[in-house]
């Protein structure tokens, strides 16, 4: 066969193994108990490697709020010298089979989601979605922002913890595959607008909540804080991409991209036939929209994993399906 | 002012008034325990009036249904006789200020949503949807049809009113525009498609469905109801459409049409400024797509009170917002 035809063959695969691919949300767990290599004072993060001295301004603040989550620091200053002196190990999301949106920081303590592969046995990680506002995710380390890391991982994640484990016994796990297709229907894109994911999601999880022993008072707390953030399961769809991307990756001759990120400060994309090596760019600054007193000049450079979304195949590329946001974009359905 | 003027004044005052209404789901009950002037040995039936010598199949079976839940009958032959001879009045569902999907049927023990017009002080009703394949809407009723109906009376309804209490206590009922509003853009057109308010319902519902004191399992039983029926909120939004036109209706001059509605053998109308005189004629017999052995010449003429949702402007109107079922009716978004 001539390298061309090993290419064509090869894609073919990679774009089969893709669409065949089965994720299921399984379980949740704290990152350091499931994330194989994970290591006390490693912190992971979006996009391709980066060390601190180049990393823009919200994955600084997001390091340093990780650090400060684990206890590791006990103040902003002591955090950052930390961070400058390479005591804290910065890894890529990716090279961990992680995605977290915007900054992506994943400590050893956070809580993820973990999704399989029902099809090809691979296994996908991504954090909670904190809500919309301050956020660790933007670079945000405010007490307000500790603490709701702190309350997610004492009150949300044993919740969903315990109704997962239910679900889990009685159906093998949540299909994500069959949620997105609905929820596509459904006025998402599955990136910026997950709005149905979120709600199918909450309908799906609510009776294995009931069923699991929690309080009245949690379920109140846990469910009011799920139910008003419209991004809740971005991070879940998310790592289910990952999970396909995954079964696309690492086939001999294909050039099929199966990794795009952005840390911040540079862009990268993986190659399914070339294994983990990252091709970068510098991350593009894009022309958004700015909250009163900012312009374009206050933009930080492109930032996330979120655009995993797009490397199978949604996202933007689904844009059509999701009216609703198409105003903030620009052009028309 | 010119006989036109004043109806032009008229018609711009009924539309102001239908997108001015603000119905809230505010509670549930025993149709005759809330519907103004229901009596026993009364059946309410969709679109105009009909005697049981011209009603049609589908009609005629849930009439028997009906009087079979109600035990005014002992069998379907007594039952039947019990109509012929006039022995169960047979009401307009529009002239009690309820509506009903299909046939349309409400007995006076059938539990019946209840929302109110903040606004104008209007109140609506619809009875429960029971989900799909055989049911008395239909015009079915084995007994399977009516285990279920005595069943959502004995279990569903308890826990809704339990939760809608609660709901109501906190929040004053649960707002029906923005729940339809939200809803258009997920791909609903609030008439043959409800898949989205059906999941936003459910997820504003489940909190004080748990904090009511439901027994987990009857949670499960009642959410796996409701969450299996992808019209679950059709005869929620029906009772909204129906409240709004009512806010449309009773105005002088007004020539704006508030009620359209069917009953399997006419077709009618109610105009606002002639109040509430019935306008018929036979009701269309709708090209459709039919189960294997079936054909056109099965079909019966056209059924129900769900085109309040057109009479208020949504569903066919807003069939461009649902493009999943636009394949259904065919053309294009």
């Amino acid at each position: 066969m001539s390298l061309k035809e090993l290419v064509i063959q090869a894609n073919e695969k990679s774009v089969n193994n893709m669409m065949e691919s089965e994720p299921y949300l399984i379980d949740t767990a704290l990152a350091k108990d499931v994330i194989p290599g994970f290591k006390e004072f490693m912190l992971l993060h979006a996009g391709p490697p980066v060390s601190w001295e180049y990393a823009s301004g919200p994955l600084r603040g997001a390091l340093i709020g990780a650090v400060l989550y684990e206890g590791w620091a006990s103040s902003e200053h002591e955090a950052e010298n930390m961070l400058r002196r390479g005591e804290i190990m910065l890894r890529p999301t990716h090279e961990y089979g992680a995605v977290g949106p915007m900054a992506g920081v994943i400590s050893p303590s956070m809580p993820v989601y973990i999704v399989e592969d029902k099809k090809f046995g691979n296994f996908a990680y991504s954090n909670y979605n904190e809500g919309l506002g301050r956020v660790l995710r933007f670079g945000a380390y405010s007490d307000e922002v500790l603490k709701r890391l702190a309350w997610i991982r004492d009150e949300v994640f044993p919740a969903l913890k315990g109704a997962l484990k239910l679900l889990r016994k009685e159906r093998g796990g949540l299909a994500l595959k069959p949620l997105i297709q609905r929820a596509i229907h459904m006025g998402d894109d599955g990136h910026n607008r997950n709005l149905a994911t979120s709600h199918l999601f909450l309908v799906e999880l609510a009776p294995y909540l009931v069923s699991s022993d929690l309080q009245k008072d949690v379920f109140k707390r846990v469910w009011d804080f799920m139910r008003s953030n419209p991004l809740l399961t971005l991070n879940v769809v998310m790592a289910a991409a990952k999970v396909m991307s995954l079964a696309a990756h690492n086939i001999k001759y294909s050039t099929i991209v199966t990794v795009m990120s952005r840390n911040g400060t540079e862009f990268g994309i993986w190659v399914s036939g070339l294994g983990n090596k990252w091709f970068t760019s510098p991350a593009p600054i894009p022309r958004g929209v700015y909250f009163p007193g900012y312009t374009q000049d206050d933009a930080n450079p492109d930032l996330g994993d979120s655009s995993i979304t797009e490397t199978v195949g949604i996202g933007a590329f689904a844009m059509a399906a999701a009216p609703a946001i198409v105003s903030y974009v620009g052009g028309s359905v």
